[in-house]
């Protein structure tokens, strides 16, 4: 591989009725010249410089039938990976560029009856002109004053219908009890009923006096989402009011605008991925997250949704294992992006989730398992530290309950039934 | 169904191990309060005023294996229709917040193995708060003169590697030859050998000249994607220059931007759905095109990519002719987005998409059918042109072929067999 340091390079597992190598060709001719027929002013000289390139082609198994429709007509249907890269002379560092490339028209080719971006390459060059997360892990930190263990959050819920008193009800037990980060709900963002300034008004007024008090300044990402200007406002807003988050749907958002955010100040972006399983759930269609969280961590998210080991979603743990790995990877000079994990977790899966991991360097949210602890919010944020203390510690679920009253009350709460009677047993 | 005019109602083509009634609960709970246990605070009170509701289940066939990885076991999958609606005073006119409503987390829930949205319908309340786009179809003819016929464009090709003086002298011949629209290549921005601006000065030099000699102005979508204040740049330098056109990829740059620079003058935006096949391409996944359109065209976007009949991409004719449909159909008060049709185009498609759709509210985009017909892009114009004008008129291919001697050599360049062989036989 010539000029590799110039060049992006992305890696696809593909499923096809022709050659690996033929479909491989006939990406990289769509995703450069991308027309149908040989056109006046394509020379050779053009071609040798902007034209894509098939890097490497790599054979698995066939199959019988097609796992996406519209294809070629075929009898056996070869799958694989291959590896296309293009020169950045041709997109520069403009990311929704970048983003066409890699997973622009490709997706409609009959040459393929599946496609799915596993990851890309970026050269050092290119990755230069990227400033990434302001915050990333070490800020995050640095603004929730955690060290050492993961930071505990939660969500408010429900996330409709609560007016902003009735919000600042809810968080300040969570506060009361040491919580590290609190976040709106993806479903609502400034409704009438909960108006996004009265809200933060009503929420960062607790924040605050808790700050002034005992010097702890709890996180709370407040969900921007919407028009662009709206934004920038509601940014202003939580900055003006002694916040340190905001909260945005990326994939509703889109890259542009995130990365505008991202670019407009001192706060935490936290970056939740609602409409990802779209995306990600076919195995032979759309992008897998390593991919996923680099052009995310390009624009700037400090913050970054990765599910959570024995969720309630559909991912495996191996896939979260991996997300969580990725996230923290070096990518260039920029920041690590917070994984924040989340979905049915109640602190059980602290142990699995360290064992696996690693690492500490997590946001570990609890939404039921926090709200809906048996002994009440407050006894759900203790039960949370318990685990995480215990977990970093090589300790086990069954010796944590037996040594906590929080955390034995979440596993007669949420656990499984062996975990349930594990623990009861553990006392008799 | 009560209060429908207040509820925003979507309508998802399912499969789940589960039967349908609990599916649709397990998506509706997981759309509004959206926590695997019940939570403090939510009352019955907010329950039923904030809940999303099941509105209809239609069941289909059961398969035996499931689409899609993750979902709960089962021996069968039930296939189906589900309508789920939303108060909409959860997220007012919010429009990446009602896109987390109708694509977020739902594509993560293990009740389903299947999930596409397929459509939605908003209540006149909330499709006031649009503007929608600016131009549409009828802003688009007056800006290019063209009436009672589709607008025929092409492509500049090959997309990568031209300077602006050469895109310039490709463009040339094509004003000339009467084309009535050009655009820029999705993969493509404002790359070191063909910066924005020069590009725009080098084709708008000759845009201006037409124009003042014949009164015809030439529409060029130019490619803004990219960074925020960059795309407003660009947009400026566009209208500054005397252009009528911004092309955005609308995937890549996402909503709340697209949304910003359809807001920010007069130019028509020019939507390239460039990684819709992601989205659609599986009949159990993602999202179909009578949704999308809707989206993009509350944020604003007055022209946006269908594809063509017998593309050279995967999507099968019907699909084609329902998206120029639904890009026609009303939407409150908002004007019709164009509908752009391409890929694989030549002009023979002319007399199938007339015949089958019965509109010539169009643009009518062809590459390569231009830009490597045998006589040369120019006399590939007139052959669109030729094609177009005999197709509204009742014409048939072999009839126009007959008639006409460049829509004749693009048969015989770009039929297939059994069209170039009755050309050829008309003739003897």
């Amino acid at each position: 591989m010539t000029h590799t340091t110039e060049r992006l390079q992305a890696t696809y597992r593909v499923e096809t009725p022709l050659s690996l190598e033929q479909a491989a060709a006939t990406l990289a001719g769509e995703q450069s010249s991308g027309t149908f027929v040989a056109v006046p002013g394509e020379s050779e000289e053009l071609k040798r410089r902007f034209a894509a390139r098939v890097e490497h082609v790599t054979p698995h198994e066939t199959v019988e039938s097609p796992s996406l429709p519209g294809g070629v007509a075929g009898e056996r249907f070869q799958r694989g990976e291959i590896t296309v890269s293009w020169s950045t002379e041709n997109f520069g560092s403009n990311l929704p560029t970048i983003v066409s490339t890699l997973e622009g028209n490709l997706f409609e080719l009959k040459a393929f009856t599946g496609l799915k971006l596993l990851d890309f390459e970026a050269p050092a060059s290119l990755l230069e002109a990227f400033t990434g997360p302001r915050r990333g892990v070490e800020g995050c930190r640095a603004l929730t004053g955690v060290h050492d263990r993961p930071m505990i959050g939660t969500i408010i819920k429900p996330s409709v219908g609560l007016s902003p008193d009735e919000t600042a009800e809810l968080v300040s037990p969570l506060i009361a009890a040491g919580i590290d980060f609190v976040k709106d709900d993806e479903l609502m963002a400034d409704p009438p009923h909960s108006p996004f300034n009265e809200r933060v008004d009503a929420v960062m007024r607790l924040v605050n006096d808790h700050a002034e008090r005992t010097g702890k300044r709890v996180m709370v990402a407040f969900n921007v989402s919407g028009d662009l200007d709206v934004m920038l406002r509601h940014y202003d807003k939580i900055a003006a009011a002694g916040g340190t988050c905001a909260m945005v749907s990326l994939n509703s958002v889109g890259l542009t605008a995130v990365k505008r955010l991202c670019e407009h100040g001192e706060l935490a972006i936290h970056g939740h991925r609602n409409g990802w399983g779209m995306l990600t759930r076919h195995p032979y269609l759309g992008v897998e997250f390593p991919a996923y969280q680099k052009l995310w961590r390009l624009a700037g998210v400090d913050q970054l949704h990765v599910n959570g080991i024995a969720n309630k979603f559909w991912e495996p743990d191996d896939s979260v294992v991996r997300s969580i790995a990725s996230c923290l990877e070096p990518l260039g000079a920029t920041r690590p992006v917070l994984p924040v994990v989340s979905s049915g977790q109640w602190g059980g899966q602290a142990f699995e989730t360290y064992r696996r991991t690693k690492t500490v360097d997590l946001l570990y949210m609890a939404g039921g398992g926090v709200m809906a602890h048996p002994g009440g919010p407050a006894a759900g944020v203790v039960a949370l530290q318990q685990a995480w203390a215990a977990a970093a510690d090589g300790g086990t679920l069954i010796e944590t309950a037996a040594a906590n009253a929080e955390f034995r009350q979440s596993v007669e709460r949420f656990g499984d039934e062996e975990s349930k009677r594990l623990v009861a047993g553990g006392t008799r």
